[in-house]
């Protein structure tokens, strides 16, 4: 059905509605310029009163572009992972999903299980790849089809003129760190998956770095990520508190990695956080209800799903005045399990 | 790039592999017959490893298809509402899109804020209409459109022919009344939008036909779906509390509706749940940190979704023998807000 015929609106209409001036119509729709929420919802309200198509998706439209983006969740090779099941993935989804539609586009999940024809043949603009490894299949593939690319997630090995949206993993882990030490830990540990995405080296990097300035032992251990993930982290988390290595705080990386270091002080009758300082970076809100709650770092997935859409509709304009590598910054949540006892304190990060 | 050629794996293969019969197979890929989640995952994995092509996408590239399911998030007419910060909807989204994942399909989110052509030009073999509502625009553009269509939420005049699926709304109001009975209530009153979706009208026919049955008053206030739901929602719940009416339970139906009750029952001085009972259908999980708790009923969103999802490739496939009216079962999460302080229930329904 043709949508009806009417005089296209200009922007002077969709600014004297919202009450704006046209840069910031300009601005809103763009995605360029700094505003509130609110001025570019207004923005956007009075655009959709009106019909007005949003500049993006018009200039989609006029050089045959679809309106869609894509967003892979590919990655962890063989490793089912339920990605909608992990609330880390699911906020990602539903942020970028939204982040699409302020700006007048869609955005469809591309996961590993789709046949190979629909990653071929879907109509796409760009594609936010998530998560990329080392010899990367999947962003060979998106290479090779030749259509703009954001990675959310660093890329291992960075290379000029890459997109990339990431959390400031220095920062965060920094942040942990400083907030173990001043509750009294002296000897940290931290558990990290054998995985070839950038995270994990990142964390491993920062922790040595900040280990060494501290005089601290640097404790690592690692677990592959094989079928049984609980019982090969929760064995890691062991080889951390056994005699000789004496871990007075453990953290983790992974969404349930909090669980399984506390299931192993259980199993060494460890008291946390008397005999032990636990923390985890994870978007999971049961870790607020468990018996001691636990401190956890959040990465903000949506904030950094909004900036991935930002920088992917930057490159569909061609707008090169805009960073191409953007840090995301962390809020840590301080709970039981890093704290004396008794004391009340919430901390975020700005 | 192209896939890489090879012999196309048959589905012997592939029920090798898993372990199962040709019929699990076959009935795990098309989504017929029953069999446990564990055996469809390892019908998929071993499809996914063997590369073999669903058949329902399979049948989609045979004809033509894009392998591409909508699902719009457009009702409550000029009314702006934040999708994808309801649990309903956000729910709603990641169980249809892991359910198209997990027969082959991708599914798209199509807003009411995407500019018309996208809503022409975006190829989709299908669209599950979330919550039609009567006169809707949506569905007479889907219908002229004509690809296959399912409603999420019964039509409000349903048709012969029309394909949906719906919460088992009268279950789950009866349900919450006898509770709500058996806690001691004696004049149960009702908060309902004005909105022309099948919804609150359902709720209220059901609840006029239990309160008739156990010959209990009918109270019911409406509230106007205005800029501000908060407000009119808890003026309408406090004339249900005011001498004359003198409810001594009150529901409500959408996300925040429980809040709303617990606002004004706090602004007439009334302790819950000792001078009023309160409970809300919602998904919202922060009602279990209310003080004090709230009990709510939960719909279920991702069965629902997955039954839309089920439904639409049923239609897709040109299958006649399933039904194509679909009921999903709700669950009762019992907290302090109806229930003498001190017990401790959590009561599930199938």
């Amino acid at each position: 059905m043709p949508a009806p015929r009417r005089v296209r609106p200009s922007m002077v209409e969709v600014a004297g509605v919202a009450g704006v001036s046209v840069a910031t119509v300009s601005n809103a729709l763009n995605g360029t310029g700094r505003m509130s929420e609110e001025t570019r919802r207004r923005v956007m309200a009075a655009a959709r009163e009106l019909s007005y198509l949003p500049f993006t998706s018009a200039r989609a439209a006029a050089r045959g572009g679809t309106g869609m983006l894509g967003m892979t969740l590919t990655t962890y090779g063989d490793l089912p992972v339920p990605y909608f099941q992990v609330p880390y993935y699911a906020r990602l989804v539903l942020g970028a999903t939204e982040a699409a539609h302020q700006r007048g586009y869609l955005l469809v999940v591309l996961p590993a299980s789709v046949p190979a024809w629909m990653w071929l043949t879907t109509p796409l603009d760009g594609v936010i790849h998530t998560e990329p490894t080392r010899n990367d299949p999947v962003l060979d593939i998106l290479r090779k089809r030749g259509i703009p690319l954001v990675t959310q997630g660093r890329p291992p090995s960075p290379q000029r003129g890459d997109a990339w949206v990431d959390s400031d993993i220095d920062a965060a882990v920094r942040d942990l760190l400083d907030h173990l030490a001043s509750g009294g830990a002296r000897r940290i540990g931290v558990v990290l998956p054998r995985h070839d995405d950038a995270y994990p080296a990142l964390v491993r990097r920062t922790y040595e770095d900040w280990c060494s300035e501290h005089e601290q032992p640097a404790l690592v251990e690692s677990f592959p990520l094989s079928r049984d993930v609980p019982r090969a982290e929760t064995a890691a988390a062991r080889r951390l508190l056994r005699a000789g290595r004496d871990a007075d705080a453990v953290f983790g990386v992974y969404t349930s990695s909090g669980k399984h270091i506390l299931d192993a002080a259980r199993s060494l009758r460890l008291t946390v956080p008397d005999d032990l300082l636990v923390a985890a970076i994870t978007e999971d809100p049961a870790y607020a209800d468990l018996s001691p709650p636990v401190t956890t770092v959040t990465l903000h997935p949506e904030r950094l799903a909004a900036e991935a859409v930002d920088l992917l509709l930057a490159l569909l304009n061609d707008r090169t005045d805009v960073p191409h590598e953007r840090l995301v910054s962390h809020g840590l949540v301080v709970r039981e399990s890093t704290r004396p006892v008794g004391s009340t304190v919430l901390r975020r990060s700005p």
